[in-house]
């Protein structure tokens, strides 16, 4: 799949010329985490969440990423605001259903911002993607782990039914269009014993989305780029370390990957 | 008191095997970290608070910590839902009684959370606890410090009166259920030079009240093993670092924190 | 300029030895790394913002810094009813205007402050100050730069509409008093790159103001102590590193950090 790791390397020197401001709604726990991985990338982000601000910071934004991790009626508000003010706007608009399945407030939201906002890109994992397909995802928690075989068919049902791109994240992930599905295979164990590991790449997906015409290219650079920055993480971290370390290592690596790197360390393959 | 060196090791092998959820309503200031250093000793965080949700999500868990650090009126109404459903549940429920004595909301709000659920632990600094307790403990901010010398009586005091463990964590450690109390020599000055390494203790013993039946070995096992990644991380960091490092290296060393480790390095003397 | 070398020295003394409590109402992007970075200098942070308890907390409290990266209703009523109680108790409030000029909510917020709290210090970045000083200033998220050709003009013409200490910060930070106007070139390209930075500055120029009697002083200490740390830390990390590394020696050079080294590393001129 050379072609994708050369478009994607592409959008790396983008991100890094363009520095796309990302407007992100976000959960208080990763927040700080999820910003720092876009500077770290080369974007620039903001966080606003008052429903009075939002439209207009979002109008000053070139992609909006919402995550309901730690959501509340206050921010619940905000999110669907903005979200149809990038809608509005021709902005895209990326989702992190973080713990749906978990709650009727976390499902019932996320079904709420997907009928009234039309979304880019949704990134989630097995459990919470079957959720929002309409299955029976059980989610334990934000970072439950699951086989991947049905990963296929329900990110690219879902992709069809919502018309958008839809990345399942995991040992391996799962990228669907709903018409093609790739898969990725970078990454390391040790993405799932740092929180919020999940949200930066949501974060990661929105900056490239920032810059892409095309989002499933945008989504392909964002899931590969953590991936890989977790693979180099690990390895630089040696035997005498821990999560401490690996996440420091992680904002590292995102902060000097050059698109040649990227090209040649993505492991994109046919779905 | 080898004998609760061997059974804290013990509780370590079953939050590794078991990854007990845990459910914490905390501060947005050590939120990240408390989240994370549940992972890294094995468990598996989920921070909600909305009052909407709380009682779904504890309903997953497998213990509940309550961190009054940023409390509002939002808050405080999850929390008491969270509580009492935790109570129904026959869960665990840990009270991080932040800053109690520096405000009257503070106070107030911890006292009717003692009211009104039934709390296994309760972990603060010698201020918070002796607020609790009834005394006049002056809170200077959330990092005061003061002698021991009173601790054994303050919280075997306590905790008879609430039926519930007390911890009182400072140069040394004061933990009783009220019959027995032991101190805990485990520890380094550094611990009390970064942000949140109280509720990191906090969300430990949470963590592992999660898989014990006794929680006054849960309580044990959560504060040795802060105590002895705080002296860890002090010999790691050598002389040209700082608390930038050493609170890396906080992580690390409870991630690679093992059974027999903590057996070894646990100073666990009678109260 | 020894003269402001010498007496920030002093000033770094005095915050060890008196280790002032910082109420800060801040964003809870950055609230981890400006209460870490507070107690590295040697102060004592704490973090409330619930209108209930904050006039009691800042009682409690040697300085009040006020952020408004991420406000909102509840929030900004929590920030007058400080600044006012800061105010009638005579204590130092410092303002970091974030983001303003970016929505309606935030410029209107920190005019409605301005209005009502009398403030010691105000710190941003050449577009935000402008904005404040009735300027044009477009803001593009958070982390904008500019040129500082105007910072000398902008600030002194502030400092004497308000009455307060004006700091710009930038690839040069400019700060005045209405009167006198210097220049910081201390810091590092870095500094930017990681989210937070100029909201620490804001919290240590909060801390030095906290043992101050003169603001003035206590803004250059502050500025002048981010700038040193930026530059160590950029020495630190050699080739191999990023962000990560990165954020994590600046805690590291601001505990390090001697009077001695602060005096002999200060770049001040005059404006």
């Amino acid at each position: 799949m050379e072609m994708y790791s050369k478009s994607i390397a592409e959008l790396l020197k983008q991100v890094k010329a363009e520095k796309p401001l990302i407007h992100q709604i976000t959960n208080y726990v990763t927040v700080n985490d999820c910003a720092n991985i876009v500077l770290a990338l080369g974007g620039s982000p903001v966080m606003a969440d008052d429903w009075e601000e939002v439209e207009e910071m979002v109008s000053l934004a070139s992609a909006l990423v919402i995550n309901i991790g730690t959501l509340n009626s206050r921010t619940v508000t905000s999110m669907l605001k903005a979200g149809k003010k990038a809608n509005d706007l021709g902005l895209p608009v990326v989702l992190d259903p973080v713990g749906i399945g978990a709650t009727g407030l976390r499902t019932e939201t996320a079904q709420k911002i997907i009928r009234e906002v039309r979304l880019s890109v949704i990134r989630g994992n097995m459990s919470e993607i079957k959720v929002l397909a309409g299955g029976s995802g059980k989610t334990r928690g934000v970072d439950s782990t699951e086989g991947h075989q049905e990963g296929k068919e329900v990110a690219s049902g879902l992709a069809r039914k919502l018309d958008c791109i839809v990345a399942i994240t995991g040992a391996q992930d799962t990228i669907s269009d709903g018409v093609k599905t790739i898969l990725v295979k970078n990454g390391d164990p040790l993405l799932a014993r740092v929180t919020g590991t999940g949200c930066m790449a949501t974060a990661l997906v929105g900056t490239y989305c920032g810059v892409a015409s095309d989002y499933f290219l945008g989504t392909v650079a964002g899931i590969v780029s953590m991936g890989l920055a977790g693979e180099n993480a690990a390895r630089d971290i040696g035997d005498g370390a821990g999560i401490g370390t690996y996440k420091v290592k992680l904002f590292d690596q995102i902060f000097r990957l050059t698109p040649q790197e990227l090209a040649e360390g993505a492991k994109i393959h046919e779905g």
